[in-house]
């Protein structure tokens, strides 16, 4: 019953001046369940489950379908006067910069490995000489070149179907995992990869094809080793167009609300470039590394070598997941910016379908190009039609004007590259501030960067995300916990020890765990009840057990007695209230074993015997379980194991704030079957509310009953009606008690 | 301010019919941390820490001395009277017992795998003519073994530092992660394992020695291939053996508190085997396969050959691991019976020096095993004295009685092994329980079994750990959610599933989501809103401004009206309330793109244009944040996109119940950039009172703008004065409401 509260003296809220009173009844679960008629929730059996996943519907159908061809979905919904223009201008942009840029960078290194280890130059050599025996032997370069493709492309197929088989086993929740830390790490150690790749060819220096882990540190170090051989003319070229690239790109992002395009550097750096390698003949001149050929036109298609799947089979496995990972990491980035969500498992079904068909085609494995992607946004692409046109550019390109750039240097290119790559390592700014707002996604970003240059990108991807999940466990296991006190006399109850104004109410503990109680965390859990009880429970008991054991031999060599009650006394104490028990010096009763209940000791007063027993000053523990989300039978079993535990140190336990579906799990785990359901409460203030009466109702019951004792040993009369009067009056003080506090 | 409650009329709770009354103010958590004074937290620096956890007393040392020395610590304790007699006898019974079973027989077989791999016979080839080159080769067993031995004790060393390693690097929390449901799957796996293992060696057939993934799988399938060759007298005294003592056992067990100890069924049914093997000449009549040579004695102390080490590292990882894990499982079932805690680095120390110490006597990897710990606790063993006696009992049998043994079948002691085997395979009806009470559990249970049979121990433990994990990250990610409802109007809220006098908060929807908010779970926690609010907000602004979109051409073309403050209506309506707006004609406004601020539209009447824009029934959206543990920046930022894309619809979300150091969080990550602290309350009873108020206000408010614009539009003296008392009475009554929620 909720009334509106009368106009409160002060404001004590700068907004909204309102108070509340609530009066209601205090509120065990099960008084609560019984009174408010809780529903037993129905569950679906598996097979309606099945039933309802597997109905088929016209609606589903038609979505089905537009998960595998998005196409339906987008194309009718076009608005072309508005998207058509800026469509057309992107396309031609991004188709310009796309023509002297391949795939992204990490990916063609992954798939050149691959080529590498399976048609190595090694299989290609031929006598050099006319049938004579002679040592020196030639490469096959035509043989070699036929055969590499063959397998980029078989490698392009079985990627393909990967992807497309992840995708209908709905793989594609994996895209959750990527967490931007994740991502950020992952992209930078991948431009990394590509720096070091790029910079021996701006150095013009060769090295081995390294491979596996650490490969990328041994490039490094044997290009710097070899850097004695650099070939100036390149280095000279690709530091020029480094520096002007980057110069330029520079001014088109400061203008680019001025510019209508940004200015296509790549491309005026390219040929001015090739005009220059072309006149000057720095080839001959310079032994410059020049492009040399460029395929002009379309390879037929052709069918992949399907034998070679079983050798390729891992390496597949990891560039499908790389692929796919930067192309929605890239994608994620403008999910965020234009507000719409990615479907992982519908962008592995267009990887996996497009790679199958250019498996066929002679064509790479598919993946997304941040820098690419960047143009096409900024120069204002909307739909997927802008790639069309794009698409169409460099077709024309590669038909038109492949032949025109054979002279440009190599490392022109690799600089056009490098100077691409300023984006992704500026992302090694974003770590200070992921520091401070939250250390374990830094830490995450860091491990994820360094595992990806030491193990490789695929090793390093997948250690990552390992890693993320790890420190999610982590911090389940290791929550915030808080012991809470009442704030003001209200029902509010927070952590001690953030505010001044807090008391915990008397011989009580109260403690919140900010956590899930499962199998990894048991331990933590019961660390965290010890350090806000102040004590041990186990040790209690175990001391007890041990001062008891002393005090019966104490008993039993008749240094201490022994009241009816169970209360012990010392023998030689002058208290004469006490009078000595004649039953305790029977000898048959002391051969019986030691047991707790036959002896009834105050523990939190002075004992007779020199055993430490450690003071227990509370009655009660509150558990607020409001942030438990599930449990497991590990974790209810500890949960049983507490309770009883603090019950034979007589400290009761209550439970608060439980959410209904964990009391369940309780209930199915047995937790019942040896405790009552009284001991739940709604919130903490009801607990608390409970077990304070309790503990008035008990103080009134002792004191009753210890008149009554009193009463009994002294057979006086008139202390009997003084004793009556007492009682009496104590009857009285309990109802009132009961009435004021109902 | 709490007050005791009146006494009400009737007693709805039936144990404590107490009721409580709350008059407080409705506290937004800002309000509340001024008014109650919080405290910020001072946090220690790494430099505190560090020097806190370095500092050294007395009482320190002398607890890492009992780590490493857990004898100084038990011995003095060590109850002569009590426990000496009963440790007597424990331990000759589990002497008798070990006398005859080497260590645990999973170990042995992952020991055995390394040994053949690294000493096989064929590097033990003589030639076995005397000079002559015939092909007939034997094996010089004497050396074969003597290198074994050298293998085992080596492999015994390094696993032994690497426990101690371990150990003292405190990676002994690794055994939190030792579920109860995976460490039975695993130990049935394991007795899977070694019920193979002896399986061959009761039928006498030969298989090859099968190593990794699957060979657990090849072993039986090659078993039952050769299953024509199995020795008849082999097969019929295992059979014998396992049902004698099978049969016993469970005697054992029926009668454990009628006979004082166990009968030794394995020591008796050894001798008797032993005598009819001797007597019958078994192996020469019947060709089976005896023990026949039993090593006397001791070896001297040999100096492992430490260069053996790299080759044996990775096996010696899984050993020492699988090793520790199975000491450490058994340890927990009888952990949890008495009550005492594991500590887990104190374990992977003893193993360490065991094994460290043992590696220079040509000793064995330390394990557990199940069955002789068993025996130990139930002959009444209660210290490590009962070892020292078992120990004692083992010595003497090995250096007197080994030679009597020696025509003992070796399919004895395979079967004893095996009857040794039921209580884990007991575990499987385990399964049954696990999945009624959790089902995420026996699904690790039996992942983990499989997991290991498949791939083997080592990697099997490894699976089913990261599976386990895994199960965690996933109950985390996909928590249970409700929408609540307050209950009889009360404080309460609950899940409106659950109750049956449950109802929304006119206008409003409460979600309350149970699991920190990370990058693993923001697409649930944004699906879960959707889902509750019944509508998507992303979907309804972009109708919104398609809507907006056709209004503005419909006003351009002059179908449709706008009045000054925005509102729009129909030209060709007849509502003659509505004036023309005169501006609306004005071709220069209409230029301005459009931007709903510049149209206020009422979404929830019937708007002029054909666009579906779902309805928003709701102007407030309430989150329960109680059991949202913690948060990370991808959390933080899917909040404030969620506050961003609900305010752009009007509807406003507050937050409610959240733990203060999560607050802390969201203020670290900037939050409160762009949000305002005051839509975070104590309670979502705060929040759901504050929302109520806001509403009335509001509503009051644009009653007194609607007249003030009738009284504007209509200049009529008469009605201005109507409107004025209009105005007046309004506000009395603005000002009655105010006082009543106030």
């Amino acid at each position: 019953m909720e009334v509106p509260g009368s106009r409160s003296g002060e404001a004590p809220n700068p907004r909204y001046s309102g108070s509340y009173v609530v009066s209601r009844p205090v509120y065990s679960e099960l008084a609560f369940q019984q009174q408010c008629e809780r529903r037993l929730q129905e569950r679906k059996t598996l097979r309606e489950r099945l039933a309802e996943s597997c109905s088929c519907s016209r609606k589903r159908v038609l979505g089905v379908l537009k998960t595998f061809l998005p196409i339906l979905d987008w194309l009718p919904k076009y608005r072309v006067k508005e998207w058509l223009l800026s469509d057309i201008i992107s396309g031609v942009s991004t188709g310009l910069v796309g023509t002297l840029q391949g795939p992204f960078p990490v990916v063609s290194l992954m798939v050149g490995s691959v080529v590498l280890s399976l048609a190595p130059d090694e299989n290609f050599l031929i006598p050099s000489g006319n049938g004579t025996a002679s040592n020196v032997t030639i490469v096959d370069t035509v043989a070699r070149d036929a055969a590499r493709v063959l397998v980029a492309s078989t490698l392009t197929l079985l990627v393909g179907i990967i992807q497309l088989v992840f995708g209908c086993l709905q793989i594609g929740f994996i895209v959750r995992y990527l967490a931007d830390p994740l991502i950020g790490g992952f992209t930078t150690a991948a431009a990394f990869q590509v720096l070091v790749s790029q910079l021996k060819i701006i150095l013009n220096v060769s090295t081995k094809n390294y491979d596996g882990i650490l490969s990328i540190i041994y490039t490094l170090v044997e290009t710097f080793q070899n850097i004695g051989h650099t070939n100036l003319a390149d280095f000279v070229a690709g530091l020029l167009t480094i520096i002007i690239c980057m110069a330029v790109k520079e001014l088109n992002d400061r203008f680019k609300h001025k510019i209508p395009v940004p200015i296509p550097i790549e491309v005026i750096v390219t040929v001015i470039a090739t005009a220059i390698s072309y006149g000057a003949n720095l080839e001959k001149n310079y032994n410059a590394g020049i492009v040399k050929s460029i395929p002009r036109g379309f390879l037929p298609p052709a069918l992949p070598s399907v034998n070679l799947f079983s050798k390729m089979l891992a390496a597949s496995f990891s560039i499908a997941v790389v692929a796919y990972a930067i192309g929605v990491s890239v994608g994620k980035v403008y999910a965020v910016k234009y507000d719409y969500a990615i479907d992982g498992n519908q962008e592995f079904i267009a990887f996996g379908i497009s790679n199958i068909f250019s498996g066929f085609f002679s064509c790479f494995v598919a993946t997304t190009a941040l820098s690419r992607t960047a143009v096409q946004e900024s120069t204002g692409g909307k739909t997927q039609v802008a790639s069309i046109v794009s698409a169409g550019v460099v077709m024309i390109a590669i038909v038109a004007l492949g032949k025109l750039l054979e002279p440009l240097q190599k490392s022109v290119l690799a600089a056009v590259v490098i100077a691409n790559l300023k984006g992704m390592f500026m992302q090694v700014c974003d770590i200070p501030r992921l520091w401070r707002q939250n250390k374990v996604d830094a830490v995450i970003w860091v491990f994820t960067c360094i595992m990806s240059i030491i193990l490789g990108l695929d090793l390093g991807l997948l250690s990552g995300l390992v890693f993320g999940l790890l420190t999610v466990v982590l911090r389940v296991q290791f929550p915030s916990w808080n012991g809470l006190g009442s704030i003001l006399s209200t029902d509010i109850y927070k952590s001690t020890k953030n505010y001044k104004n807090i008391e915990e109410p008397e011989g009580m503990k109260i403690l919140r765990f900010s956590s899930p109680i499962f199998y990894g965390n048991v331990d933590v859990f019961k660390k965290c009840i010890k350090s806000t009880v102040g004590f041990d429970a186990i040790r209690v008991y175990n001391k007890r057990l041990k001062a008891l054991r002393k005090i019966q031999k104490l008993i039993k060599k008749g240094q201490l007695r022994a009241r009816k009650n169970g209360i012990i006394s010392d023998a030689g104490s002058s208290n004469n209230a006490f009078e000595p028990d004649e039953d305790i010096e029977d000898p048959e009763e002391l051969d019986i074993p030691t047991k707790e209940v036959e002896i009834q000791v105050d523990w939190n007063s002075e004992i007779p015997v020199k055993v430490n027993v450690p003071k227990v000053p509370i009655h009660s523990l509150v558990l607020d379980c409001a942030a438990v989300s599930f449990l497991d039978v590990v974790g209810v079993r500890s949960l049983r194991v507490i309770v009883k535990e603090f019950q034979r140190i007589d400290v009761n336990v209550y439970f608060a704030s439980f959410q209904d579906h964990v009391i369940e799990k309780l209930e199915k785990c047995g937790f019942f079957n040896d405790n009552r359901k009284d001991i739940f409460f709604l919130t903490v203030h009801d607990a608390v509310l409970h077990v304070q009466h309790q503990v008035k109702s008990r103080e009134i019951q002792d004191s009753i009953l210890e008149t009554i004792s009193l009463i009994q040993d002294h057979k006086d009369p008139l202390e009997l009606m003084e004793a009556e009067r007492i009682e009496e009056e104590l009857n009285a003080e309990d109802e009132a008690m009961r009435r004021l506090a109902t």
